[in-house]
């Protein structure tokens, strides 16, 4: 299964007035991880869209340990290693290292939606080929 | 011109390390002003979009200053005040009370965008009627 | 236990691309929710560190679902409810109502946290009386 | 005078439901863009704030135009350039680069504050001689 490391830096901007990160920070950290995932695999959401009709990749569940508190000008790098596959959707799991800790992590699963014409609402669609390959595929050096 | 009112209450993760709102969190207040601005003339941004085929509102320039640091706990009031319409644009004047103080202020310029078919990107499109009416409207009481 | 219920909007710069809430927003709304609800028993966070020598709130562990995307424009009513108190930590369930729909809901584990004189890093806090009669409150009407 | 360079994605929780960059993303931005010249001068902010007992940079004057809209996967070169020095603030100017394009610009003025004992609250503070050394330092290359 696929596995993507990135590092990022953490601004002052993303610090709270306790002097460290702002926990809701670390969800938009996951979410872009994500997006490099499928970058690393040679996939763009958009082109997902362009060519399967598809509308999104929402997150329907998650959950997150914080192990050790991330400070301004800390440098970490997230790890997101694909976990399972499901017909719709699939599983994620984001560690957050900060030098040799493990600072949190953090298990997801994200459903694929397209529009129904029925409903004028998205409902879950299955995984295509070229995504089912991507998140499979070798895991990034 | 319209002129609309607001509240809004400082939050610890509008804060950054050195206690005060972190500057960027100014911007999303004014975004949200805009949209309430609109809403108390009756109109919503997803209702011109589905009747004029318009797909944006973006901002093209903006000057603000900042006169004294808002902080966690904080109640403030947004004004914002319609100053000039243009064909394809208008101005906003953004002001933020903290009591009887002014606290910070902006001026901006919004202009309204539709996809153009030719070129596979927005262009500026003429504010419809009821776009003007909304912006030239009494102020809010 | 203590129950605090607060309205939110959901603003257009809350929304992605795919035109509803990003996720990470939901973990500012509900950081927020936590101060509201302090705010509700009659406290401040900035009053508990001044009174205790605190300095921290940190979120530990969370765990989310989301059931019903949201929209620009809708008008969601959050619900937090303390469910649990331990020594230096509490427990709270936060609830997204969209009308008659639960949206979606999280639990989540605070900790109190104090700096540390010997180690230069903060440390779990026991919960002091004031924030245990607030948490242990009647609930908000 | 001191310039840095650096570059940014534009990620999917950056950009709004008309699918273009949400504009107080940038502004976030910007104030990253600051700590990274000072970062590119060997400074931080929790150094100066150790050494000379200040507490704040903030904001206290910007404009900004905006001339094309950055949309998902952008990669863009932030450009920040130290361009007046007063005597407790110093102007920048941002310029924001998709590929051979100028999307953007800012101008901002930054203030230097310090806690004022008698006071309980900040005022300006003259810009120490390591600040002023780094602002003026040569050009990154």
């Amino acid at each position: 299964m696929r596995i993507n490391r990135r590092s990022v830096l953490v601004e002052w901007g993303d610090c709270d007035p306790s002097g460290v990160i702002f926990n809701a920070r670390y969800f938009a950290w996951f979410d872009a991880s994500l997006h490099a995932l499928l970058a690393s695999g040679g996939l763009s959401f958009d082109g997902l869209v362009a060519r399967h009709g598809i509308d999104g990749l929402p997150l329907v569940e998650t959950s997150a340990k914080f192990f050790t508190p991330l400070r301004y000008g800390d440098s970490v790098v997230l790890e997101t290693a694909v976990t399972k596959l499901h017909r719709c959707a699939f599983d994620l799991h984001h560690r957050v290292h900060k030098a040799d800790r493990l600072a949190a992590e953090c298990f997801e699963t994200r459903v694929l939606t397209a529009p129904h014409p029925d409903e004028g609402r998205s409902r879950a669609h299955p995984l295509p080929q070229d995504l089912v390959a991507c998140l499979t595929g070798p895991a990034a050096a």
